[in-house]
């Protein structure tokens, strides 16, 4: 994931970035904070591709009006388990956050507790909001629609579902929570784009041309759509995500779902679907969590193929990286600093980097 | 899925032997019923891998008495909106379906509702359960964890996973019913057999060998593992079925599950979860309905690749097959039909067979 090109930005220094910029754009500084914590996080994790790498669309976004930076996020209709929210197009991990926090408040007495979330926008990282249930001793779930409608639909050659990502997170004892947290293709598109670049090709059953036919060359790739994973399978459950985040709160679903990098002019409508399922109702929190720990070990304990050093657990790579990037900082791409920066620029606003950041030279000198 | 050995039987006709099968067992009559149901329609559906098939296994574990033809089912503990199960090592088609029940009846009143199951066994098709919550206007979940440990976690050698499937299903208005049923590989392991009795090599992404490297070798697979669907992510995935299927009813999970075929000593105590989310709480049941028929029939009209004649939405080929064979009869393999009357010969039970069954006489008089 880290390369020579790499620059080392300490987590600090990316907030104080973007919480300036989302502030210069008009978002109140407390919101700011939070929408900015769960895109750092998302790098620390090493998710690059739901960090700050969505920055400068978002910015670009909130310049043409198109995301509402202060919205009036409102409950349209809620029963003591259930809610529909409006986020009143307001950016996604805001909107995405308030929703998993009523979800978790109304989950409090002991019942499994669902949001359903329409004009909110792209949210990034669904781990994030799954794992917020953690602390409150509940599994948590996230379904969202995506922002892109890269998938056809299986046997089409139209682009008209998303790669839909969900998320479920499970509190454990001692060990670390497992972590969920995926769409519904083998590749995102946008290795497909690094692929183009280099002039390598792709690996098969990664995307079709534009004619829904199979393909590994990425210039043809790019005309086309991405593929699911396994197939029909995937096109099922891509499908299915898709409705879960959309068909309850009236979000925009399928051929409704506009471009979130090229169309800005019209709202993009995205839905959520948030839930929490509390533990205690079923088993004492403590026996779930030794339920949990034995699970856990006996997967990592497992006979591992001759060239794996170790087995991790779903999220423990990215809760791991998280700790040790907090102390060691974040590696971004050149492209990604150098775009940050050029965005920054408008507003005075500049993203500080570490002290001796290259890690090419880092390497170079043997540390 | 058909072929020249397929022999037609009536779903009468086997809805009749299997209940009959089922009582000289010890099955009550009426629980007998509810379990074939579930075995005919899948076959009816044509998800033959999870029909009669699976009827002789059942039947030895009936023999044996690991299988208990009487069970007691208790709930071990309820809230309003929650319950935790213990099928008393039932048939797993009884007690999900029992689990089922339970959640729409605590659904009735506007709440999502879950029942965590255990002491379970082996239940078919998981969406036959999801689906029980349609005619009630609400969504319908279905986990379990699989009866047999093909999986290996990512990196390791060692099967220690099941191959878990799941289910979810949603109301439409005019248009069917849209309903996932999947699990986490890319092929069931009985297309292997078929591919080493043949002698051809099997597909790249299948399987591995017993020390966990791909392989295209059927022989090599059968000692190998059964790969999940785009590996780290289908591991992922399976991980999270099984764990939500056992967690809270304290299932079986991992390496304590033991296998359907080979262990006749231990109960499996197969756990599953269901659950509900209504659907009038979030919306007017008629308008989720049109927002659904409206997204089924955006996709149904989508662009199509050259060679495909039609889009199918999930399980929506299941549904209109199983209309079909309603009326036309169920095409059952020679091997199928071979081993159900043997199983029966023992208890003075024949499945009767459609006149002029033969499928392969019929195409060769012209019909």
């Amino acid at each position: 994931m880290n390369s020579d090109n790499d620059t080392l930005v300490a987590a600090d220094d990316l907030t104080a970035y973007c919480v300036a910029m989302l502030v210069k754009l008009g978002v109140p500084s407390d919101e700011a904070l939070l929408i900015t914590d769960q895109l750092v996080e998302a790098d620390l994790s090493g998710v690059h591709s739901h960090g700050v790498v969505r920055f400068p669309i978002y910015i670009r976004r909130l310049e043409v009006g198109i995301f509402n930076a202060r919205p009036h996020i409102t409950i349209v209709r809620q029963t003591r388990t259930t809610a529909v929210m409006d986020g009143d197009n307001g950016m996604g991990q805001l909107v995405c956050r308030r929703a998993m926090e009523l979800a978790i408040a109304k989950g409090a007495e002991g019942d499994p507790a669902w949001v359903a979330v329409r004009n909110s926008n792209h949210n990034g990282a669904e781990g994030y909001f799954a794992q917020m249930a953690l602390a409150h001793d509940m599994i948590g779930f996230c379904f969202t629609v995506g922002g892109i409608n890269h998938v056809a639909p299986w046997g089409g050659a139209e682009a008209m579902l998303g790669n839909n990502p969900f998320a479920v997170a499970f509190p454990a004892g001692e060990e670390l929570p497992v972590i969920l947290d995926m769409a519904c293709s083998p590749a995102a598109r946008g290795k497909v784009n690094v692929a183009a670049a280099r002039g390598e090709p792709i690996p098969e059953g990664w995307c079709t041309d534009s004619e829904g036919r199979p393909t590994t060359d990425p210039y043809e790739a790019l005309k086309g759509f991405v593929l699911p994973i396994a197939g029909a399978k995937g096109y099922a459950l891509t499908t299915t995500i898709g409705m879960l985040s959309t068909m309850l709160s009236g979000g925009a679903f399928g051929r409704d779902v506009t471009h979130l990098y090229d169309d800005f002019k019209r709202p993009q409508n995205i839905g959520h679907l948030v839930g929490v399922l509390p533990i205690a109702p079923f088993v004492e929190v403590d026996e779930f969590k030794r339920r949990m720990d034995k699970g856990i070990r006996d997967i990592k304990g497992v006979r591992r193929r001759p060239d794996v050093a170790e087995i991790f657990l779903p999220g423990e790579r990215e809760q791991r990286l998280l700790i040790e990037r907090r102390k060691s900082g974040i590696p971004l791409a050149g492209g990604t600093i150098d775009e940050l920066q050029a965005v920054g620029a408008g507003y005075g606003v500049s993203l500080r980097l570490a002290a001796d950041a290259r890690q090419g030279a880092c390497s170079d000198c043997g540390e």
